[in-house]
């Protein structure tokens, strides 16, 4: 192979989930087919890598010092929603109607690692918070262990501040099939269950 | 979303089997750890798109006017396969101890599309064979209808010039199982099929 080719296809595995073979596929595929998209996907990833940086507010990627969603006058600033990652504060815009804030902790505590509370900018959340127009703290940390203590920790930095914190549920995932799903989940859904309203239904057919 | 980010999303959805999803998580694991390797990717997308030709003897993918195969010393230049792409001689190159030359047709005869013999480069390849030196042409273009009417064609072109030509096997693949192989290949393996050599296991088992 050439070495310029040989060259492309090392670079492509820095894509996660592309070994080897996928990446021969893709350079191929490029330098056949699309040489022009190879050109944009270039420009494109210098200039995010260049100019994205954090929001000075929520921490979420942002080209401008402020983002977008920080920026918008159309949402409550009472919510505050705490993820992990930028690419969790998507998810939870994309399926969520949520309409509060956001704050990104880019990591959970992992003191081994040497994320503590300042890397996570803990104390620019607490400042956040001393603010005072926050009223409910939404901690959706993912239900790892890590994520259980930090979530921990930001229950505790939101009590200091007179807030009430919630945790999101975790349980059994919709379209999920007990038989197939892991002990902890099923035995969390149990311990978390919540009563089903059936008067509503019982009345509608004690009337009809 | 970030317009920057979105962007990148949509420039890395040009990779082939690269959908929203995994657009969307490449772009994120990209600014969240490797910059890095995202510039490095960049550079040499650019490099590859810009530099990387054709190489003037066999038309396969080359920054230099002559590639490396068809410079090396070490090659029969009595043999001369013809492939449909570069990816296709790089599996060649890698799975088998072919040691001759190689002739790139950047894809196959296919008139609807406008692909007749000038765009597959088969003037050219008249001419390397009019060279004289070549002694057998191994067609190994894809077993596809298209790929069996260029096989066709390339026979032609080499009884014209006086030369052997030969195509590679097709059948069940190693490993594969013949309840789960098409019926095309299946016949095709049956009329292809060659005596196995039974007498020296025979001998052998004579003799001990």
């Amino acid at each position: 192979m050439s070495p310029l080719l040989d060259e492309l296809v090392q670079a492509l595995r820095c894509l996660p989930g592309v070994g080897a073979k996928t990446a021969q596929r893709m350079a191929f595929h490029l330098l056949e087919r699309d040489r022009i998209g190879a050109r944009r996907l270039a420009e494109k990833l210098v200039a995010a890598a260049e100019r994205i940086g954090q929001c000075s507010r929520c921490r979420t990627f942002s080209e401008e010092p402020i983002c977008s969603l920080c920026r918008s006058p159309g949402r409550d600033d009472q919510l505050l929603c705490v993820v992990e990652t930028p690419a969790d504060l998507y998810a939870v815009e994309q399926a969520t109607g949520y309409r509060g804030r956001y704050f990104v902790l880019h990591g959970r505590l992992s003191p081994l690692d040497g994320r503590g509370p300042r890397e996570l900018g803990l104390d620019r959340l607490a400042d956040r918070l001393a603010e005072g127009q926050v009223r409910e703290l939404i901690v959706a940390t993912n239900p790892t262990v890590e994520g259980e203590a930090t979530a921990h920790y930001l229950a505790q930095i939101a009590h200091a501040a007179g807030i009430t914190p919630s945790r999101i549920a975790h349980g059994v995932p919709v379209g999920g099939e007990l038989e197939y799903i892991d002990r902890t989940t099923l035995a969390h859904a149990f311990l978390s269950g919540r009563r089903l309203k059936v008067q509503r239904v019982i009345q509608l057919a004690v009337t009809h």
